[in-house]
């Protein structure tokens, strides 16, 4: 199994099964949404298509923020552990990055995972039971690279154990190179973003790893909102 | 003075002033014929737009590979050690990834300076006397990531010293965790590809370290080539 890393969602990567992170915060409270209950998640890009198709489906609470803080309207914002108790069947999230990279991922692959830390070993074993090439997207900010999702391939491709492209083999070096997520996670732009922000309890629950048996799954666009469950 | 990293040409970066790195080989061929004495070098993304430009121009030798040998008809391949000697007043090479990322940088920095590890500190040097923010472009392999530009650029990181993107951090870290630049130019796909050529000895060339004192310059687009010098 080959496996390859794109730090940012235009950088060339193709495979088969595809694995997309969005640590802080996105697929983080993905994979604790799914796993509290809620049935299906909806990413979109945009407050205003969130916000039509939540008005649209039956029992969907609106989730989302905008620098870092909720937006106004909104049932709730994007830290994870508000996703632990389900206030509905559905959850619509307005991510930018997070939507970018899975609808690019979902064009360049057969099958789309979502990873975090929470659900690593279960989304590596998920990765690694299909036997085929990985591509892991990291969503980035705004098109660049992050620390936290970088360190998370890294996790990913070290597990997966598999012949590792340049950009796996740089993520694994990468990752080794902190002593802990959370060590990486401050560093990293968006956790000064959360740290400024008074969310440092949220960088904490990102980095716990393997604490999650789900597997979230893109099923398929819903109009221009990525469709994940399990 | 912020610092940051593009890994690949379409990652999101731009500074007043730009580094262009292909380190195997187009940007440490192009610092050593400008350092041997050949007054400008004209990249040409394709091989055909070469000879019409070299064609055109006195005193011009054309340059390039494909798949690590020399193109047919060309007079030298893309082995920096091929120009020590000056065989003509200006050179016209045709490299894919290099030009992409000179044009790239163009698009997006005031003034773009040309770096490899051949001429490290003078690049460096060169950069920081700007006083403004810097961006770091690495030429990649068709739009993917390489380690070997990856590693270059975390020397330049490092030795730039300013405020590091996450980008930045990444590739200090990246480089840092190499025992020299042999090994990480071996470990990378473009280092294995010349292995494989029987061009080891273009990774030794390519891999020393601030010997040579020159920091070519883009000086502007000639058609669709863009033109460097000192």
């Amino acid at each position: 199994m080959r496996v390859h890393v794109a730090f940012t969602p235009d950088e060339a990567a193709e495979a088969p099964t595809g694995v997309v992170i969005d640590v802080i915060r996105a697929t983080s409270t993905i994979c604790q949404a799914l796993a509290s209950g809620y049935e299906r998640v909806y990413c979109a890009a945009e407050v205003e298509e969130a916000r039509a198709l939540a008005g649209g489906l039956e029992g969907a609470v609106l989730g989302g923020e905008r620098r870092a803080v909720k937006i106004p309207g909104f049932d709730l914002g994007n830290s994870p552990s508000e996703y632990v108790e389900p206030q509905g069947r559905a959850v619509v999230m307005s991510t930018t990055n997070g939507t970018r990279a899975i609808v690019t991922a979902a064009g360049r692959c057969e099958r789309v995972l979502v990873a975090s830390l929470l659900n690593l070993a279960a989304a590596v074993a998920a990765a690694a039971a299909h036997g085929e090439d990985v591509a892991v997207f990291c969503a980035g900010v705004q098109g660049a690279f992050t620390l936290d999702d970088a360190y998370v391939a890294g996790r990913v491709a070290e597990l997966l154990d598999g012949a590792s492209s340049d950009a796996a083999e740089a993520a694994i070096r990468l990752s080794r190179s902190f002593a802990s997520a959370e060590e990486a996670f401050h560093l990293s732009h968006s956790g000064r973003n959360l740290h400024a922000a008074g969310l440092d309890a949220d960088i904490a629950w990102c980095a716990r790893e393997s604490v999650l048996e789900v597997v979230p799954r893109f099923v398929g666009m819903h109009g221009t909102a990525a469709e994940i469950s399990l």
